[in-house]
């Protein structure tokens, strides 16, 4: 009854944040520094091919209560969705499309919700700028969780790196 | 009593989708072929550096109802937020950080909200994967206004190139 995290890249990262203490997290992905790293920062973590059968299999998608899809690589978040969605017909798929223009792309691979961060976060500025006032308690509920100085500093370092 | 526009990137993009029909957009930007692009699809564009007093000066900031700064380069924004803040002490600016942690940074430049749309992405995508039902009205919401095709074609060929 865990939230499987398939991959790691910069979205994933403040996921992880918002998950912790919330839900046991397993996190798949094929970068072993990676690995290290979030290990390192008390994460569970498999170092095996976010997309492979075998791999998702291992990290028992067959009993998560939700699978988490959200590199900056698309085309390797449909890859993993459409394993996931074989394995786990049942299980709910959130999914970030880093392009706006594949989002419909990742609904057909499986996933049940899927988030632009760049609509997401253009919705909230133009209504910020029309003059609505729900952005600012909206910002408000998100400060609470916002990320330490340490953390902004490992998420830099991370940056750097390839992703999954 | 425009919304004026500060550079053109990536996340500029669907904000001018928001704005159309909503408020006079008055867009400014050093690229020459992004001029000519956004002119074609009938946004008003000046073309300058967007963080030069003078060219703020020209694009009405003294009587802007509101400014938008959301390019790739939080740095860029940072310094038309500063100039913009100066020009008009009044006014509402509205700023996208790219990476998370410059957040407060341009805040601290002047602007009155900043959005992180790693941090909106992250924050709704795992409230999905822990059950919430939130995400899919406010998907609902955001698909209204999504980008046809077309759009979406015009929007990679911008990609392509650089920006502000
Ligand atoms: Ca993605
Ligand atoms: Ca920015």
């Amino acid at each position: 009854n865990h939230v499987l995290v398939l991959g790691h890249g910069d979205l994933t990262e403040p996921i992880l944040e918002e998950l912790t203490g919330k839900s046991d997290v397993l996190i798949l992905t094929g970068n072993e520094e990676r690995t290290r790293r979030l290990s390192e920062r008390g994460f569970t973590v498999l170092t095996a091919d976010p997309s492979d059968e075998d791999s998702q299999h291992r990290a028992r998608v067959e009993s998560a209560r939700a699978v988490v899809v959200a590199t900056n690589n698309d085309a390797e978040d449909a890859l993993a969705i459409l394993t996931a969605r074989q394995l786990n017909p049942e299980v709910t798929i959130v999914a970030a499309a880093t392009q706006r223009e594949n989002v419909n792309k990742l609904k057909r691979a499986g996933a049940d919700t899927v988030i632009s961060p760049a609509t997401l976060g253009a919705h909230f500025l133009a209504e910020s700028a029309l003059g609505s006032t729900g952005v600012e308690e909206l910002e408000r509920r998100l400060m609470e969780g916002e990320p330490s100085e340490e953390d902004a500093e490992a998420q830099t370092v991370l940056d750097d790196e390839d992703e999954t």
